[in-house]
């Protein structure tokens, strides 16, 4: 699959195609109607080999081997029996002989972050983030035959549940009353007393897959006879309208106080007396009133939400997320990373870039740049120079002057198009200064590529 | 007035009949309707005696005298001279020799918190604030004949300037724009040249007062022949609705995501393809349905506004802010603070403060005390420990048990009622006991006061 996607030429559609292989043979159109957020749904393929290449327990062992695993960064070591669940984490580096001595002990290992440990999660999730607008991340986890990791409970993100090897038995209940619906925050450990009885329980064997919304609780176990390996893909944690009015509504209150009087006038004189808990009981006709002015105000504040600029404000936290590109060979060949210039026989050959107006360029994804604005300048904000590890690098950006912003809003609407440097919209001198200045910052920053290899 | 005020039993009526005094002839009902946060006003009484005995010339020597005071803390030394303000505050304590020597030379002096250091003004205050429900503070300006101590600006609070000795020759100008009407900040120092004609020219002599709303721009000067001694008394700083909204905004939210999932339920996975600011251009039809989803939960969030626990926080604020009352000879040998328990001959004596079901209590003060819930516990809040310097205690209050808060909020309700211990709405017991604990509580706090000293 990951093959095919790297020709597919626009990062949305290969974003798309990817996850309708995640969830195929339901369609994303149904999923996403019927499904997403609403409620579990299982895939049952009966291929086992349907994941494979995604990740493998092989591979967990040779990133023991290889990589700095450490305990409780990385790696946590867990254990549920009779109803009581533990964590076995020693402190330090987590090294093969010690880790499978856990496993055989019959714990249980939830790798975490492991797109920093392996490319091809990071690919995978990558790819997928610009399909959610949100970030994707993914926990692994390897259970011994006859055992369970963890208690039941319910997470604060959309899980899809990919096995990738052996089976796992799983129960999902119901979330437990309307406020647990799309919950903010994760549970706490349940006792099964608290959770009813279960609305699914099945045996995910591998190339199966389980998908439930945030809420819904769960538990997996091994059958005596099998271990079991899955990836948990997750998406939208805080990525609800209650996330996104959290960002909107101080900064409309402030607009409102600055433009309008209404909110800038004082109190009524005399409202302690009859307003606050203590005068709650009151029949008065002034707290009639009050409550009537400050419906009046909050229609009002509705007419001064900057909803973009608080979009603008999830969506650099998004990029801040985000995963680096994981560049195909053609991206790769095109763009800063692969520019031929190197050291070859005690000399620096091939160090000019050549852009010129003739030259086709685009961005590199269709989300790897976003232009907001912080109300007076404006500045682009780029997930390229992100790490593989989650916030491990500041959110990189620079300020687009004013005689770029109109260059780079074309570039970003453009793609998937390739366009010429010598087409971007900039106040054009005959030689095209500007427009190859803009070309060849984006480029050096990894923003942009070209149709051909330079 | 002030011996007068002392006979009036009721602190609302104090404190309304001592603004009364304040903008006599203006009746208080015309000043709120026509003139309060609208425009300035004048009132010239040609009697300079009539604010005698409020603060005088003499008063600020024997404070520099006796009394700590220190230089840019409790004391300002400035001037303004050929359209430049200046600060010329030395450090350390402001010594009469030294602060004599800068008055002569033709600096103004600024006395800040004068409510610390005199008793008259500390009792003025105490009482006004009960009628603004809002801090009532107070600066004294003393200026030598001929000169000006402060460049042209505009205020955030409401301004009483009363004039209590020799005259000033003031200018008052409309706020520029409609923005700078009842301004959150306080401005600049302006130049001339920034703000137009004055509305308002005036010479304010001894008896005279002028008030201007918050934005109104203003300056004074003494004319060659005259010094000037006035107190500026202002209230209403942070008093608008919008900071009752900003208390009120994030609880809101807070409650409408937990008890609503519109509000839980996650953003469209697109949405940053068509919102922010990068695409605002757009005519996109899924950016009207967004703007009208936000609309809905605007809505929404109206009906989850906890406005009167919006209105606690602000009345807890007003009360740390609160000077404690000043109290008259009566309430002094009412309350605990006049208690009879004393060393006398070797002997402590009158220890008991016997109260019973029969003693007639009520608050000290209709202000003095305020019941406020933060969801779980319910508090009772009081000013009566706070100190004559702005914030120097922390904001005293003690959890009410649920037996109590009826009788507490009874209490409240009751002034200038005095009402007798076993009246109290406790679940009494025969002796009365839980009665006689919460008025011995609150007597000790001084939060009540009896009908006939104990």
């Amino acid at each position: 699959i990951l093959a095919d996607l790297a020709n597919v030429d626009n990062s949305r559609e290969r974003a798309s195609k990817l996850l309708q292989w995640l969830i195929s043979p339901v369609p994303s159109r149904t999923f996403f109607s019927e499904t997403w957020e609403k409620k579990p749904i299982l895939i049952q393929r009966k291929n086992p080999d349907y994941y494979k290449g995604l990740f493998s327990t092989a591979e967990f062992d040779r990133i023991l081997r290889e990589e700095d695993v450490q305990y409780g960064v990385n790696l946590d070591v867990t254990s549920y029996t009779n109803g009581r669940r533990e964590t076995h984490n020693p402190p330090g580096r987590a090294l093969p002989y010690n880790v499978w001595g856990f496993y055989k002990s019959g714990c249980s290992l939830r790798l975490l972050n492991p797109q920093a440990f392996s490319s091809t999660v990071w690919n995978i999730l990558s790819i997928l983030q610009e399909n959610f607008g949100s970030m994707a991340g993914a926990n692994i986890y390897l259970t011994p035959p006859g055992t369970q990791g963890f208690a039941p409970h319910y997470d604060d993100i959309e899980a899809f549940v990919v096995q990738l090897e052996g089976k796992k038995h799983w129960r999902v209940y119901n979330p437990r009353v309307e406020d647990e619906v799309l919950p903010v925050f994760s549970s706490p450990n349940f006792n099964e007393a608290d959770i009813g009885k279960p609305i699914l329980e099945v045996v995910l064997e591998a190339g199966d897959l389980l998908y439930f919304p945030r809420g819904f609780i769960h538990q997996g176990d091994c059958l005596p006879d099998a271990h079991s390996l899955h990836i948990t893909i997750s998406s939208y944690q805080k990525n609800s309208w209650g996330d996104l009015l959290q960002r909107m509504l101080p900064a409309a209150l402030e607009i409102a106080v600055e433009e309008d009087t209404e909110f800038r006038r004082g109190l009524p004189l005399d409202y302690l007396t009859y307003m606050g808990v203590q005068n709650s009981d009151k029949d008065d006709p002034r707290r009639q009133q009050f409550f009537s002015q400050i419906e009046t105000l909050m229609k009002k504040l509705t007419t001064y939400c900057p909803v973009d600029a608080a979009v603008d404000q999830k969506a650099r936290d998004f990029l801040h997320d985000c995963l680096p590109p994981m560049l195909t060979p053609v991206e790769l060949a095109s763009s800063v990373k692969g520019a031929r210039t190197r050291w070859e026989g005690g000399q620096v050959t091939d160090e000019s870039l050549d852009i010129n107006t003739q030259t086709r360029v685009r961005l590199l994804r269709a989300g790897c740049a976003r232009l907001c604005s912080d109300g007076e300048a404006v500045h682009l904000y780029y997930t390229t120079a992100n790490s593989r590890v989650y916030h491990q690098e500041e959110l990189q950006s620079f300020e687009v002057k004013a005689e770029f912003t109109d260059a780079v809003e074309f570039l970003i609407h453009s793609y998937p198009k390739f366009v010429t440097v010598g087409s971007f919209p900039c106040d054009s001198t005959e030689d095209f200064v500007s427009e190859i200045v803009l070309a060849e910052l984006l480029f050096e920053k990894g923003i942009i590529h070209t149709s051909e290899p330079l």
